[in-house]
Parts: structure tokens; C-alpha cells; sequence
């Protein structure tokens, strides 16, 4: 009997549980808070990710450890791997924590990136503005997420606002300016990489945001097979070098036909959530199988999906329960604004239905304009 | 927050509430033993269906309730009706549960079944033989599963054994002789029918039984579209009559392309675990669909799958998780000789693929008999 131990207790740890119990594993959580969905499908440990008896007591009853949230602290994953295997390694974890370590390794792997520099003073910041041009960000190095630490820089006159935003975080947190990219599209591969070194990517995703946060993915992607492979390279040479073990997600910006990394995310990824339905193997089971070295399950679609973000309470199940195609995902959080409380995946075999579908959906739930960008890319799908 | 308290808590329990858990539902298992499998899964109440404080604690906990073992006591399930409402309903269990009041179901219904006499003594025993002829098989009415209470009589003088063999449980669950049916093929329906008496069937299922016990299920079964149509009617004419709600199993027999209706299993059955990954929406998301009165979810299948039974033990899972369309389920059960432990469910878009698949598999756990009679059909596929 194998227990997997998952640091953070969210809908991802959740969905990583759901689709193991078939593996014949058993799960516990950690989390800060009592009340983590995970907690409905899993037992639990409660307590803040640097309590070291929490920690102790966690790493006695796991095999194996693994994450649901990418800013558990650095030095408790290293703490950990001392007691029990964690799988991806904190290395892994640390650069991709760190938008500097991050970025500077995609450069060096020759993985085009938009322009950056590290700021660590106000004069700084001024020099890198006139280097790099405006449009530009100023974010936080590290605890980033779902764009907040971002501060967006319109022309250099920006900069006195910038620096009073984000400044004062500047000794503990760390800054980076990157040029702003005027990108068409958002694309994100989804990939797992095995103990043994195996590699294998669900095909490219095309993604949506509403306010930093994602808001619809559509898998495939409509882009050629030459853009897909050179996404698929960039991803592969990005796990190699950090001997990267599990699910990630490299997010990436489509500028004229080029594309741009913009953003490594070390776990499963909610614009991998279509393949619960629409691959033959999801990203949780092989999350799992790459993390306990067990054979890596088929990466191909069955069909085109589309996955809609249920962002701060969930709506009606009806419309989408009454789709041919219709999957509902409730994580059992109390609503909050802003909070990811669930999604719904459409699926579908040809992408003629798929619209049809989502279209229905969008109108059902009037969330016509949740749906109306996918709607334009699949009518592109037939041009 | 909706609960479902579900009666028995083996595997088909365990996968209730693990495909319930995206709907949002929270489950509550009731069993006899405290090591179900299905309580690493869900909470438990322990205890048994006759104890009234158990049951009431249970009934106490949850909003609907429904069943993973057909032979809750039938007063059991008629004592919660009158507390949360229990679906399918403790009538249509009882029908299910009886084979006499099942089979005179079957033969009011128009649907063909093999001759059936109810027998109450030594001397009816003999004129059912007169009548009905040998080979039959003597039955008992109630509590029979999985090939147990049965006695086959090849020629009348095996009356005295049989009745010496189940004689003794006359009186406490009846008798029932049944003509035995020399079939060339075993064939379910797997169904579903909503509050709302929508009604939906997933493609006929072949089956291959050893020892009683379900070995092996193909899906689509390779039978004319009018034959298949003719089972289905059979399974929506059975559920219309009982006013079903929820998922259930008509097992037929086909004899020389005529089908005879053998049994009825009121749940969710081990001939539909493959609707896991093979259908668009499962038998156990259907299920609790039904239970909930939520819109009914697309059955048809994409592709073709076989399921394996483990029995006893469960085998290596390496050779099923390296096939592309391989799925592994371990219902987490400690090994027993003769226990379902778990199966396994190959998925392919092509009967030549899923073949090669079954093939290489078979070879690798040295199952080549559990995998022939499918791989025979497999070929017929393409005849």
C-alpha cells in the first residue's frame, strides 16, 4: 500500500486523489487550512508549511511526496526530500518559484524570451526601462500568481508608481522587469516527465485570461504542426535540464508567429484539465505514474475539449450536464469572489460540434462572453 | 451540499463516489465491515442493514440513498423510503432480488426467458423435471450470486441431490427450476433510466464467465443492430414496468440468435466498469444522475474496450499501464481466493488495436485463457 502525500490541499490535490484511488493509492493532504476541498477525498494534516512537527508527522505516514501548490516553501520541500522522495525536486521547484531563475534558464536553453532584467534599486529600474522600452511589467520575483506582485509600466513616467507599488518587496521577494509582449495568443504545453527520463506532452492548449486569471482553454490548439513541435522541443529541453519528475505546464506567448516563454509552472495545470475527459490518460493519473515510476499513460486526445473556469461561485449544472459532451467539476468550496470554485469541460468529436455546444452553454449560462474568443478560434479550426 | 448515502461499500461503491465527487456530492457508506474499500473513499457508518440504530444514524446523515449490493433486506430498504428518499425503489429490489417474481416479471413483459417453475417440495421437484426436462438448474429464489445456491440436475435422477443440496433452504428462500439453456453467447444491457423516466442504454456488452464469476466483457458486443435493438427494448420495457431509477444490468443469453432474459441486476454492474473510460459518461455518473434527478449524460461509446476481472489477486500492473489505452482499478481489498480485487480496461479506437492490445497483455500476466474467447470475437469483428 503506497500513500502519496500532497503539500497543499486544493482542487488540484483533489483531482490528483480522485484519479489515483484506481492506482490503488492512498492519499494525505497538508494544508493551512481545515477546510481545503481536498479534505473531502483525502485525510489530512493541518498546519502552516514551515511547522516542522506538522512536517514530521506528514513525512511518517507518506511514501512519496508531492505538490498541489507551487509556494510551499523551498527550504520545507528540501527539509522533506531528506525523509521521503518529492517528486518534482525542490530544484525543480525553486527556479520555477523564482521569475528571475526561471527566465534566465530559458535563455540559456535558447528558449526565445521576452526581454528582462533583475531591479533591484530605483535607479535600477530607470536604467532597465530605458534599455528594455515601454510598455514594460514590474513583478515580484517570486509568489507571483494569477497576476498580482505585477505592476504594468505604460511609459517610463510610470516608473515613480511602479517602484511605490512594489519597492518595499523589493529586499524581501526580489524584482523583474519584462518587456510587455503584445502577444495574439496564449498557448500552454502541458507535458510529464518520468523517473526514467521518459517525456510525453498532451497536445498544445490555446488559453484564455480574464484578469490574470485563465478563464477558458482550448485543446488542440489551432496552430501549425511546426509551431506545436517547437513548443513540445522547448518543454522536453526545459524538464531535461531541471531533471524534472511529474505534470508541468509551460506557458508561452504567440507573437506574429513566434513564440515566447513566459511562465513555468511546476505541477498539474489548470489549462490541463480537459484531459480528465479528452486524453486517454489525464494529467493527474500521470502526474501520479511519473511520481511513483510507474509507466506513463497515452497523451493523445479523443476528439477537441474545451474547458470553462467556474471563477467565484458555480452556476447551474443543467446546460452543461445536458451537452453530449457535457462534464462538471464542482471542487466543493464555498463561493468567494475570485475564488476557482470549478470548471466544466465540453468534448466533442469534431470541432463543428464543439462549437455547437459552446455555444448553447455560453447562452444557457449567459456567459456568451466567456465563450465568444474560443468560439472565433473554432471557427478558424475550418478556415 | 448534497450527501449520498450509499448501502454496501465494496467497489461498486468505492467508483459511485469517486465519479460523484466532480458533481460536488458528498457520500456516506454504509457496511458491515469496517475495512469496505469503498471507506477510503467516503465516510462510513459500521454496522448491520437490520440494525435499526445504525440505519438511522445513516438515514440521519444523508438526502437520497441508494445501493452497491442488491441484498439489502428488502424491509431495510422499505424502513429508509419512509425516512430520505431510496433509489431504485425497495420494489423494484424486491423484484430483483426474487428470481421468481423477476422471471414471471420477464414472461408478463413479452420478454422471452427460459422455462422456470416454482418448486416447494420433493414431489414438485420431480414433476418440474417431467415437465421442463434436463439438463435444469434448481435455484434458490433469493440471495443467489455469483453462480452461488445452485445446483445443475444433467438428468432426473440428480433430483435427490439437488433437493438434498438446497431442499433445506425451501422454506427460508424458495426454489425456482430454471431450463437450462444451452447459450452460444452471454450478452447485458447496461442501462439507465432518470426520475423523469428518460431513459438511456450504453452499447450491448459481451460476457465471459468462469466459475460463475464474470472473467472478461467486450464492448460493443458484435451482434446485428436488430438484435441489439430487440435487448434494449427488453431493458427499457423492464425498467418502464418497475418505474427504475438508476442504473441497472438485464443479462441475456443468445442461442441461436434468439435471446433469453436470465437476470436482472438492480445497480450499477461489473459488465459496465468499462463505461469508465470507454463512454462518454460512466455507468456510476449516470447512476448518481439518475438518483439525483440530474439530466442523464451521453452513453455512447468511443471506441471499442474489454474489461479483465482480477480475481483473488491483482497482478502486475506494469504490462496494463505501458498499453496506450490501458487502465488500471484496484479496489484497494486485501487478496482472498475468489474475492473481486479489481480489474483492468483496454480502450481502443479499433477492434485490430484493442486485439493486439488484449494480446500482449494476456501474454505478459500469463493470462492467455482469460483473454482467448474475447480475441476470438475480436476476430469476428472483422469476418
Amino acid at each position: 500500500m503506497t500513500t502519496v502525500g500532497i503539500l497543499g490541499g486544493g482542487q488540484l490535490a483533489r483531482m490528483l486523489a480522485l484519479s489515483g484511488a484506481p492506482l490503488g493509492l492512498r492519499f494525505l493532504v497538508m494544508d493551512t487550512a481545515g477546510d481545503a476541498c481536498a479534505g473531502q477525498c483525502a485525510p489530512m494534516v493541518v498546519g502552516d508549511y514551515r511547522d516542522q512537527a506538522a512536517l514530521a508527522e506528514f513525512a511518517s505516514r507518506i511514501d512519496v511526496a508531492t505538490f498541489d501548490f507551487e509556494n510551499v516553501p523551498a527550504e520545507s520541500a528540501r527539509w522533506l526530500t531528506e525523509r521521503v522522495p518529492v517528486f518534482p525536486s525542490p530544484r525543480a521547484l525553486a527556479t520555477a518559484q523564482d521569475r528571475l531563475a526561471e527566465k534566465t534558464l530559458f535563455r540559456e536553453l535558447g528558449i526565445p524570451v521576452p526581454q528582462f532584467a533583475a531591479i533591484d534599486s530605483r535607479a535600477g529600474l530607470d536604467a532597465a526601462i530605458a534599455n528594455i522600452g515601454a510598455p514594460a511589467v514590474l513583478k515580484t520575483r517570486r509568489l507571483g500568481y494569477d497576476g498580482k506582485g505585477q505592476f504594468r509600466i505604460r511609459t517610463p513616467g510610470d516608473a515613480d508608481a511602479a517602484w511605490a507599488a512594489l519597492g518595499p518587496q523589493a529586499p524581501a521577494v526580489g524584482l523583474i522587469l519584462e518587456a510587455f509582449v503584445p502577444f495574439q495568443r496564449e498557448l500552454s504545453v502541458v507535458a510529464v516527465r518520468g523517473r526514467d527520463g521518459g517525456f510525453r506532452s498532451w497536445p498544445l492548449t490555446e488559453n484564455w485570461h480574464v484578469d490574470g486569471v485563465l478563464s477558458a482553454s482550448l485543446a488542440p490548439a489551432a496552430v501549425t504542426p511546426a509551431l506545436a513541435a517547437a513548443a513540445i522541443a522547448h518543454a522536453r529541453k526545459l524538464a531535461e535540464a531541471l531533471d524534472y519528475v511529474g505534470v508541468f505546464a509551460l506557458e508561452l506567448f504567440c507573437k506574429d508567429g513566434q513564440l515566447l516563454a513566459n511562465e513555468l509552472a511546476p505541477r498539474v495545470h489548470n489549462s490541463g484539465h480537459w484531459t480528465i475527459e479528452g486524453s486517454e490518460t489525464s494529467q493527474f493519473q500521470n502526474h501520479l505514474r511519473a511520481v511513483l515510476g510507474l509507466p506513463l499513460g497515452d497523451t493523445r486526445m479523443v476528439g477537441t475539449a474545451c474547458m470553462l473556469n467556474w471563477i467565484g461561485a458555480m452556476p447551474d449544472p443543467a446546460a452543461v450536464l445536458c451537452e453530449p459532451g457535457g462534464h462538471w467539476h464542482d471542487y466543493g468550496k464555498s463561493p468567494r469572489a475570485g475564488r476557482k470554485v470549478g470548471h466544466a469541460t465540453l468534448r466533442a468529436d469534431a470541432a463543428v460540434e464543439l462549437a455547437q455546444s459552446l455555444q448553447r452553454v455560453g447562452q444557457a449560462l449567459e456567459r456568451q462572453a466567456q465563450v465568444a474568443s474560443v468560439l472565433e478560434r473554432l471557427r478558424a479550426y475550418d478556415a
